[in-house]
């Protein structure tokens, strides 16, 4: 059932390590080698809001919403079909349109097979991520069709940008996965972009990454490329790549995300299920309405996976967005949304699935005050609540609209504090330190004790960006801002960037059967 | 014991009721009626980061710091005769210079008679803050001798700054209480700011404020002060001002303090005990360690409170530094003193002590995407951690060394969020909300259901200062940023206060107090 239990013994075929080393970054800002883990292992408990009761109220009337109203689905019979023998009751409300309603327990039955936790496998072992648990694993920011930094201003995303922004998460120690659409490389026809967006993740990192949901035979490409990487028996074996899959909130599930969701699951690969719920539009506007759809939607998106295929790796999704009461518009980095992610950790715990949700959410328009006031009341939330997977953990601009590369390496730094934040501390004798402050007493300055030398190093996160210097050098060095830092540090990282080796052999594989795809297909533009 | 008891009966002398009205504001951005009051009540959990354990460990040496090393204190006999009387072991190390041990649980019995919360009244008793249990109290920063703005840049606090940002804090509903030295008034002596600061509080604020704290003299002034407001009688039986002192860590309580300590409680007035602990520095840098000489350093700037007068208000204090590894500067916002910033709270609700703790620190030099981002990182953890009163919740930057006019307005919109953050929410039949999604059904969007149209007002902040609009509407205003917008509406905050009416004989005498002082001292400018 569980991925994880023998990833220690498998290796994927023909992969060396990464080149990314520590010793050239040694007295640059934002060095913590003493932080960096392959995911973080969460030490700190998780901030439960709600208590037994109240988390009960909102499971039943999650049940009560798949019982009484069901989920409709179209253009997908054979996923119809697995629900109907599951227990489902099935009516046809239009042709390829059916109503399910789901017998109380039946989802939650359907669910049992799912894995509490799983690795996924990266093609640089040291980057294997575990999903689930206490394991939290950041990734970048995904679907934006906009790209915007401080030189250029906002303009569709192109396959240079996305490469580049491969290579900046790349090149940060602070995420752990390289996410999936991390723009949309809006020069590439729409239906081969998936070929040249996987092929970058597996070329400028060597990470885990998410491969395409959009038409089921792009989700088999995707899978198909991995087995390139990997080989087709470690992949069978293994989750390699996983495939994030909205819901069409409230309450549809649509043919083309369904055949998605089995077709990564029949291959044994893991699967996000995400509701966007933007309350009062597609959900209702208080916070445990929403979350008791969200679980509604995101358990039965994920139940597919286990009736493909039973111990597929599943992962449950949360995205809740509030709505500004004057425009219409979705906000995000909101306080009522960051208080029910804190809940969604809960029901994910009891449901025993791993939870994605929250991230560095911003409706800002710049790299401003207000993107990181938003972004951190949603990341904190995601941290706190015990997310497993933060998607949009870097990057995240404009109402997900655009991808900034200054907000880009705002959150990397962000994300290096948090591990800091999630690794606690430890009450012992040694940082309890009674024998610092005895040691010269009242009055005295503790720069020189023993212990001050023994910590001083590890103590505290050296960001690399925040500027901590007195005003007098702050002015001196031209008194910028964090957005002009930023700036520079992307241009800096991605001019410093190096490619981690890929066996030559595999990378012309991958090549041929991308342009063998391209060669045999018709471009699509929409 | 309990101030608050018998706050509801009493008044005070000649108040009449502020002016500032919501229905001036209707319809421009930020008006969040259902979530104006008082203070909060804080409806949320408390995120408890430590176990009984690792809290027994931390007291234990905070304790033992008591019992072996004990506290110096210089130049105030009076106090050290208190701590004798109590049972302290007094050694004088050097001339007007003691070193007082406390042998175990003597500081803790001194509590005892401290009120577990208080109510400080207001020159409009609609703006009483309870301070202590579940309540939350914010106040502006304190402290900071430079202003800034994005028009003239930094330069040093003038008086007419420090009646500014009153008028600032006065308009803003998300502020609880005027604060104290919210900045420095450079161009008046040091020996007289102290007059013309509380006058500032009490004419252009109806809340609580803070008196000085700088000489006994002048706290002697500053209660003298609101005996004018308030009246002799209701001012010995009722806690209308605080002081906010600092130890001078580690473990030294210099006579200036003590002295103003004893000055507050004799007049039955709150006091706050706030150890500046800057880790590596004079604390140790590991957080169990800084928190345990913290808890010490409190508590006995406390206990000389009761020791004065017992059951007079007092506030537990924390201000939790980290430093910058690279140049030794102070950092602020950073992720392990927010962590420890939770534990404080814990510890504080142990000893039944009413909270001061965090704020929005940061070390930026501009209101820009580091100032938010530290402001969030330390003011997320003093709401979680249940602090009671929160100094430094408004315009914090450049470590506390500028108080900028931009930052003062963002952190009143996102005091204004943890209004609604701090509410929480219910989870009942009307939030589970079922037959808003079961009213339409699948595919359905819900903006016209009974469900939304009933709380679409109050489900969501509506906050001032976010721009939640579509890309070109932004562009098309200008497309500026959060700090662009927080500078003109500073500005229009300004052109648009109203000084809450105050009566003319108290108003007279207040003048005529003031000018006697400043008659018959001559002017001290260090």
């Amino acid at each position: 059932m569980n991925n994880a239990t023998n990833s220690a013994k498998s290796t994927p075929r023909k992969t060396r390590r990464g080149s990314r080393s520590h010793d050239k970054r040694t007295g640059a800002p934002g060095q913590n080698p003493h932080l960096e883990v392959p995911y973080i292992q969460r030490k700190i408990r998780t901030y439960d809001l709600l208590d037994e009761t109240s988390l009960e109220k909102i499971e039943q009337t999650a049940d009560r919403i798949l019982a009484e109203i069901g989920i409709e689905f179209r253009d997908d019979p054979e996923t119809v079909e697995l629900f109907r023998k599951a227990g489902g009751q099935v009516t046809e409300t239009k042709p390829d349109c059916w109503r399910i309603k789901f017998p109380p327990g039946m989802i939650r039955e359907c669910l049992k097979t799912a894995p509490a936790q799983f690795t996924q496998h990266a093609r640089n072992p040291k980057n294997n991520v575990v999903i689930g648990g206490d394991a939290m694993v950041f990734a970048p920011s995904y679907g934006s069709p906009f790209v915007m930094d401080l030189d250029n201003g906002r303009r569709y995303g192109t396959i240079t940008d996305f490469q580049n922004l491969i290579k900046l998460g790349q090149s940060s120690p602070w995420l752990h996965h390289s996410g999936g659409t991390i723009c949309e490389p809006t020069d590439i026809p729409v239906n081969k972009r998936h070929l040249d967006m996987v092929y970058a993740h597996i070329k400028y990192s060597d990470r885990g990454f998410l491969g395409s949901i959009t038409a089921p035979e792009r989700a088999e490409d995707s899978i198909t490329m991995c087995r390139i990487l990997f080989g087709t028996d470690f992949v069978d074996k293994h989750c390699v790549v996983m495939g994030n899959f909205n819901v069409t909130s409230p309450l549809v599930l649509d043919g083309v995300t369904t055949q998605g969701i089995r077709t990564y699951a029949a291959a044994n690969q893991g699967s996000i299920h995400v509701p966007f719920l933007l309350g009062g539009a597609v959900s209702p506007l208080t916070m445990p309405g929403a979350l008791a759809q969200c679980l509604a939607e995101s358990m039965t998106a994920c139940a597919i996976t286990q009736l493909t295929r039973p111990g597929a790796p599943v992962v449950l999704g949360c995205f809740l967005s509030s709505l500004a009461m004057r425009s219409g518009s979705p906000t995000f980095g909101t306080p009522e949304p960051a208080l029910a992610s804190l809940v969604m950790g809960q029901l994910a715990r009891r449901l025993n699935i791993p939870l994605r949700c929250a991230g560095n959410f911003s409706t800002s328009k710049l790299p401003d005050a207000q993107a990181m006031q938003q972004s951190m009341m949603s990341m904190m939330s995601a941290v706190q609540g015990g997310a497993n997977f933060i998607l949009h953990s870097a990057g995240f601009l404009d109402g997900l609209l655009s991808m900034s590369y200054e907000k880009f390496v705002m959150d990397t730094d962000l994300c290096g504090m948090l591990h800091s934040y999630c690794q606690g501390f430890e009450v012992n004798d040694d940082t309890l330190a009674f024998e610092a402050l005895a040691e010269l007493g009242p009055g005295q300055h503790l720069f020189s004790t023993a212990h001050t030398m023994r910590h001083y190093q590890t103590a505290y996160y050296d960001s690399a960006l925040d500027d901590n210097q007195p005003w007098e050098h702050w002015t001196e060095q031209g008194g910028i801002d964090m957005a002009t830092r930023a700036n520079q540090r992307w241009k800096q990282l991605l001019a410093d960037y190096e490619a981690p080796p890929i066996d030559a052999t595999i990378d012309a594989e991958l090549q041929a059967f991308i342009q063998d795809k391209k060669d045999h297909t018709p471009d699509l533009w929409h």
